[in-house]
């Protein structure tokens, strides 16, 4: 590749006059042809640099590697199918048709946008979050709720067998993730916005983003905890970090077209949501385990509408560019235009992630794949203990239910092969009928 | 935005004599003004992406959520107006004073510098941790030891709840956000120092910076590991993690602009500094039960000694531009200013932080609101239980404090449902009266 | 330093005739000469941010302070002596050979390549693993078992202390540190491969080494954990940890220059050779508690004779320039010289290592340095529980062991203080002889 060399004594003489202006011009323009393949060089360095170090945080996301694991305990078979069912069929469709830019209700179309706008889900509010609600949803309908998630008298019992302290970490690995996932999206950090100010371009559009992500995050996951401090009556810190993730998937959406201060109020609504859709799932007996439906669909739907109401002219425009006076959000002036398109986003998602995996579900129902039986079940602690994942539970959290209930967790029986006498036992022998359900985070 | 394209058939012809001359230059100069602020952009891009990813590794630090969720157990109230106060008030005068460039002791003033240096406190031993050691000393003087961390007879009792192998993972966490906060203070990346030495800038001393504070926890680590094995007589994995913490608390004024080497002998006496306020804490029956003011107060009073003492002069004038000349370490041969200019630093923390917090604890003790009733502390874990804290306390470490003293922290009483010879019981059954600090971390 | 300040106002006059020549030439080539200057300040900033960042990410991986921390519970001295040996004078050697430009078989040599190739060792299944590998064989071939690694009639015993959550947490982070380890080992990525393809250079194929990295230990992790179910019977999460290192391991080699496609056939492969190294372990009763020959050396291995097959030719060039049509794997037709040299490095390391530590190991041995008495260390849970280390045990894994063949690890035994009517006891009360290895990861 050409090096950057200008020589005085060698330019000189080619500027002496006319006759040699056309070398002169072509020695000039060579050195600025390879100023140019540099910088084009250097752009692409770091650009690289940031999405492989923003990559790597959405890697630590990964932690669901915790949560297939977990499932894995209980039907490896309820889950490949599922899992390469949504990821190779039902996903595609929903991220090609708001995120390419051919898709129907796509913003960065070349013409014909719904409603003149197209959906803006960033980072997928929809597309991913209220996608895995959805899923989650049809699944744990089907299903039913797990053995021992009610007790007789129909309230119910925590069953998760985390300890709290993971909990969290696991939380914040996600939250650390997150900053990978939604600046991350933008996918290049070298860019101008090139309207004259030099002091502003994606690099700043970015910086907002981590800002508003942190915001709704953080404004979720205290209104979380005070609010159920003030229902329930004592504090959780699981409700610190459900509140979170709820504030994340919220956010996700709008999170590079808002400006900060309304990522203060998409959190704080996102955190009513995830209390209330909690509140209705008691109520109607309804068992996810991951809490998919509530935290995932709940707050990914709000974070949809949120956009709709919240998005910001300038924000729009500079983050999707090219088409001025394009709608923005309803409560900044920018028109109905932007929510309709997203309401339509909500329906389409809902009934096409709805059918194609209620079916799904329905059919491993039929075909008895979708669960192991009771039996397997209520003994799951055995497999689990083999298979290494029992986390001894001490039913550290979801304190919010009366310790009296009775819990099918860790309740420590003796059987006939423990003698009464047996003056201790641990929680791991298998001796003891001790009713662990294995589950890490 | 121009873009860069130098055409020779375009240029050639206004090369062509003197009648062109001034449309010629027009044209050059256009072209390196578009690569100008093309490399302007560059270099944004550049320092956002520095600062976005350190900011993403101090966020790392938020592991304090942990903390922040630990003081909730005891008194939500002891501590959001102490938290308010603190960060609102108290710290942000601080802040000013030394980081500020109108700051009566910045080092970036344009004149009148304190002892005509300024203190230099880079990323904060003094700004960030003597404020949090003052903070916490007055607020455990005033509130007095918990209760149980002394016995009957006076001796000290390990109270701190969590396992060691969290502990670790904790420390661990704050050890991956410190290269955020230190390095990361430097706010730029791409920056020349441009003394014509090309390989030397911003950037190299962002490295060297690395380097300091790596070498300073390490050395703090492993002194204090060994240091203690020899008083003590067994190893403990906490010390290495205070040890480390500790250093780094220390190096956190001077990193950038000492030499490795000196980082090695502040984390050595950064760990005697540590051993010798946790003696004397306990000696006099204090208790903090973060061990603010023995690691971040007592440790970070020696790193703004320690900056004064070894502060380089090359690296002063690069960090801290524009002054040539400017006083440096004592022992560096710098003279005695800086060393002045930095005692005044701390005694001007401990006099403002320790007055300010030391009125609002005393007020906040006046009025009952700093803790809650010995009753609800004793029986904390119940709170703390339903709560969701309870990390199962298994006394794992603070080892070099008898077990046979008896814990408060995990005395298991008997109740009523429980036979008087029940010396212990599981740590998860409801029954029985376990009394646990739910602390995590 | 000169800044880029081009004035048509200034040039215009120099442009105008043949007797300013030389200035006007002197001025342009002043202004690329800043140009140039600013691309080289903007090239070191982006691979200063690339490497620190990188470094960040290995830092993720002294978890083996861990490791660390639990070697100390045994012997101390077994291991500072053997860790100043290892890294200060048997590895050096190693690496000089390898990645030094003058080793002997390094692939950057300016002649007399070893094999006209020399060893492409790209980030270190030989120079790293292999070499740990071996020095982990010699350790605990002359150590012997771990007193009741192995009951009486010979069959193994699980031994491990650490919860299956810790072990997935710190492979998680050991995870997030390959990607600094692997990509991170090109230490500059502002650097174009010029070959007039605007689009590639080093960030393209440090974009590819992260994604070999993944597949490389996806696949492993999960070809792991089915061939584990299928010969075991049941499902282990112990087991995607430790095929996920072997994966790492393997593909350490040839992360650089390995299509995405050979990664994972490299991953499948090293999940075979983890499974058979550990199926030998066991029949000939070889204890290594860190499974360092089977993982690292066994893994490593394999890694070295796949970059022997599978290395692109096109890769090969970019990564190693300046040396055409250099041989590279022998199933993409670039004969069998590479396989040479690799066998050649496979035989030497082994060799050498093995000669030095065993020699050292035989020496501590003979000297008693090597391990505590078995008095100590099967009451080794003392020292740990005073030192802080005791993660309470609770035979979390390695459940494809029957746990009926009782258990050294926590074997809790009645005393006189403990009434045999005890139903059950806490595992960390001083008054049982909880037979506890404090170890943790």
């Amino acid at each position: 590749m050409a090096t950057l060399s200008c020589s005085a004594s060698d330019l000189g003489p080619l500027l002496g006059g006319a006759a040699n202006a056309t070398a002169a011009a072509a020695y000039i323009c060579g050195q600025f042809s390879t100023v140019s393949t540099k910088l084009s060089d250097t752009t692409y360095a770091i650009d690289t640099t940031y999405l492989l170090f923003s990559a790597y945080l959405v890697f630590a996301m990964q932690l669901d590697l915790l949560c297939f694991v977990r499932v894995l305990t209980n039907a490896v078979c309820c889950y490949l199918i599922y899992s390469a069912f949504l990821t190779g069929l039902v996903y595609p469709v929903v991220s090609h048709w708001f995120w390419s830019s051919d898709g129907w209700a796509s913003p960065t179309r070349a013409d014909n946008l719904l409603f003149d706008s197209g959906v803006i889900d960033f980072a997928g509010s929809g597309v991913v979050h209220l996608v895995g609600g959805v899923a989650g949803l049809m699944g744990a309908l089907i299903e039913g709720p797990r053995i021992g998630r009610f007790d007789h008298s129909g309230r119910s019992v925590a069953l998760r067998g985390h300890s709290a302290s993971l909990v969290v970490l696991g939380t914040f690995l996600l939250w650390f993730g997150w900053y990978g996932f939604n600046p991350g999206s933008f996918l290049q950090i070298a860019k101008s916005y090139g309207d004259g100010a030099n002091y502003y371009g994606q690099w700043s559009a970015i910086g907002r983003t981590a800002v508003t992500t942190t915001l709704a995050g953080c404004t979720a996951a205290l209104t979380t905890l005070f609010g159920k401090r003030l229902l329930v009556g004592h504090w959780n810190v699981t409700d610190v970090c459900n509140g979170l993730l709820g504030g994340f998937a919220a956010i996700t959406s709008g999170c590079s077209v808002v400006e900060p201060w309304a990522a203060i109020v998409c959190g704080f609504v996102a955190s009513g949501v995830l209390i209330g859709c909690n509140k209705l799932a008691e109520k109607y007996k309804y068992d996810d385990p991951l809490e998919a439906a509530q935290l995932h669909g709940g707050c990914g739907t709000w974070g949809i509408i949120f956009t709709a109401l919240f998005a910001k002219q300038k924000y729009v425009n500079e983050v999707y560019p090219g088409r001025p006076n394009r709608p923005h959000g309803l409560l900044m002036g920018g028109g109905g235009k932007l929510l309709a398109a997203h309401i339509i986003q909500i329906l389409v998602i809902v009934g096409w992630v709805g059918v194609t995996m209620g079916l799904l579900f329905w059919l491993l129902h039929k075909f008895n794949l979708l669960r192991i039986s009771a039996e397997d079940e209520t003994a799951g602690m055995d497999l689990t203990r083999h298979g290494g994942f029992a986390y001894v539970y001490h039913d550290d959290e979801n304190g919010d239910i009366s310790q009296k209930n009775g819990f099918m967790m860790r309740k420590v029986e003796p059987t006939s092969r423990t003698p009464p006498s047996l003056p201790c036992s641990p929680p791991a022998t298998p001796h003891t009928a001790t009713h662990t359900k294995g589950f890490i985070l």
